[in-house]
């Protein structure tokens, strides 16, 4: 007998779209955060950046929430993968390949070219896990505004959250009605073709996010979805391929407070939602203050990962845990 | 704090050297032997085959020590990883690269040519690993031979091991003879050069072992070497490359009776011996009686896994959990 297990799987990748200026966070300037993915798999593997040459913080400071998942880790147990979504910078992290390749700006005709051939290969690797339990997360600079362009495409309504404690919306919709007209698609043109909208308006994260997704429910594997809104894009690209299997999506009190219609869009999609709150309140005097006022809110795998921790009995110990994470990475 | 951990790193190659007709035991026949780096990583990773389409078997029935250093992971919870030293086929198991790529036929003039990045790459990521204590191994068909191939270049004189229960030792010193006369060199002629030793006589997993092993020692990790000859001439490479730092060999009994001069060997490279006997004993009726009957013996991490369980007081657990991974394995 094969001894089951929860596993979080981090599928890291990049895209041109994260280069507009002003639409990601995830990183002191915009030369650094094309960085952010690979030192974000670093660090939930080791506790520590190995080949990237940045640690990632956002401009004020707010440290990766990488480092969340890393604490939940160490309190909670779960094994970790990486999938490589498209790198563009070496990573220590060990990696599998579906075939996804970095993305181009969605502003263009043919962004994500990968997008199709990675949905298929993650799928298959997805039917091959033997986990009983899958956690699926993503880290992409940008990855709120290709997720916002496959909704429109898939013709979803519901909007997206940001790693920013203003979102810039009216930028990322400006981004995605650009996009929608280089690549001559009405809203909903690509509704039950998931491989088109990933192609054509997504990214190589979502599509490899999304065929592990559909891959493991095909098998019996429960799939948690730990993220935000791009998450919630995920589960509607499930959804658009024809799977009802049962869903979940696991995400922080920051994505819920932030996105009011959550519980409506996971309602819509069949989708169980779970909100986690990691208690950084009462911690003004540290790095995780910067979550309190509303950055990074999400990211690689937190939500899921607290999720995690807490059906571990392990919440309570987060921030601390976060903060000795925290320490590490600036030394 | 960075909080420091011992990790088990499993690198993982092949070589054209491993299709000599008698020279391998590390797989049902040769066609299928090229799959069993792939298949280890996936077993030590996972517990199962993913993308491997074969489980690893020797023409016996002998189950891999992949299944071995599994169940020590399991019962002692240490971290491991997979680095990709010169796989000839798919594996589902995350990897990092140092840029090994597959040997030739050592018979051949330049059989190893990626062995000297392979090296160099390996000791900057060894030197970046954040461990206290890393425990290196090797899978690779064919390695005692490419080992000895090396030991001759270096000018050292000890013997190899076998994976089958006939050490066909009088077919790898031909082997060897004939590789010397091909890359135009005497014994002894690579002294103080592990590079060229590697790249005329060696492998790629020998390469990013000895690399990863000279980096970390740089930087004050402690370095255990997991294995069998193949790591003893790993042992031998870093001693050559002009290191000097404390280091050991982690081995099984099965080795150990097989090579009475081992403890000679690491008394003269000023290498700590460790054995560690599984107690495969009285289990007649079981796929481990193959181990008790000569083979296999060791290989990807066994020995090294082995001390872990045993420092863990897990050692008298082995062996039943070594036979649940194994009935994993056949389902």
């Amino acid at each position: 007998m094969t001894v089951r297990t929860v596993r979080l799987i981090l599928v890291a990748g990049t895209t041109e779209t994260a280069t507009i200026d002003g639409i990601s966070a995830a990183g002191a300037d915009p030369e650094l955060t094309v960085h952010t993915p690979s030192a974000d798999a670093e660090i939930v593997e080791y506790g520590t950046t190995v080949r990237s040459p940045v640690v990632p913080v956002s401009p004020t400071g707010c440290p990766t929430p990488a480092a969340i998942t890393r604490a939940c880790r160490r309190l909670a147990g779960f094994e970790t993968l990486v999938v490589d979504g498209g790198l563009a910078k070496p990573t220590g992290a060990p990696t599998v390949s579906v075939g996804a390749r970095s993305g181009r700006d969605i502003r263009e005709a043919d962004p994500v070219p990968s997008a199709p051939g990675a949905f298929a290969a993650a799928r298959q690797f997805g039917e091959a896990l033997p986990d009983e339990e899958i956690v699926l997360s993503e880290t992409i600079p940008g990855g709120t505004t290709t997720a916002l362009g496959v909704l429109r495409a898939l013709g979803e309504d519901w909007t997206v959250s940001s790693s920013l404690p203003e979102n810039p919306l009216p930028l990322k919709t400006e981004v995605v009605r650009d996009g929608l007209a280089a690549s001559d698609l009405a809203v909903g043109d690509c509704e039950g073709d998931p491989g088109r909208a990933l192609r054509r308006m997504g990214d190589p994260v979502l599509a490899t996010v999304a065929g592990l997704a559909v891959g493991a429910l095909t098998t019996g594997t429960r799939v948690v979805l730990g993220g935000g809104t791009q998450l919630l894009a995920a589960a509607a690209l499930v959804r658009h391929a024809g799977v009802d299997a049962p869903l979940s999506l696991a995400t922080t009190s920051y994505v819920a407070d932030d996105v009011p219609d959550l519980p409506g869009a996971c309602g819509a999609l069949d989708v169980g939602l779970t909100v986690t709150d990691p208690a950084f309140d009462g911690r003004a005097e540290t790095p995780l203050a910067r979550y309190v006022a509303g950055e990074a809110k999400e990211g690689a795998g937190m939500g899921g990962a607290l999720l995690v921790a807490d059906r571990a009995g392990e919440l309570g110990a987060v921030a601390d845990e976060t903060l000795t994470v925290v320490d590490g990475l600036e030394h």
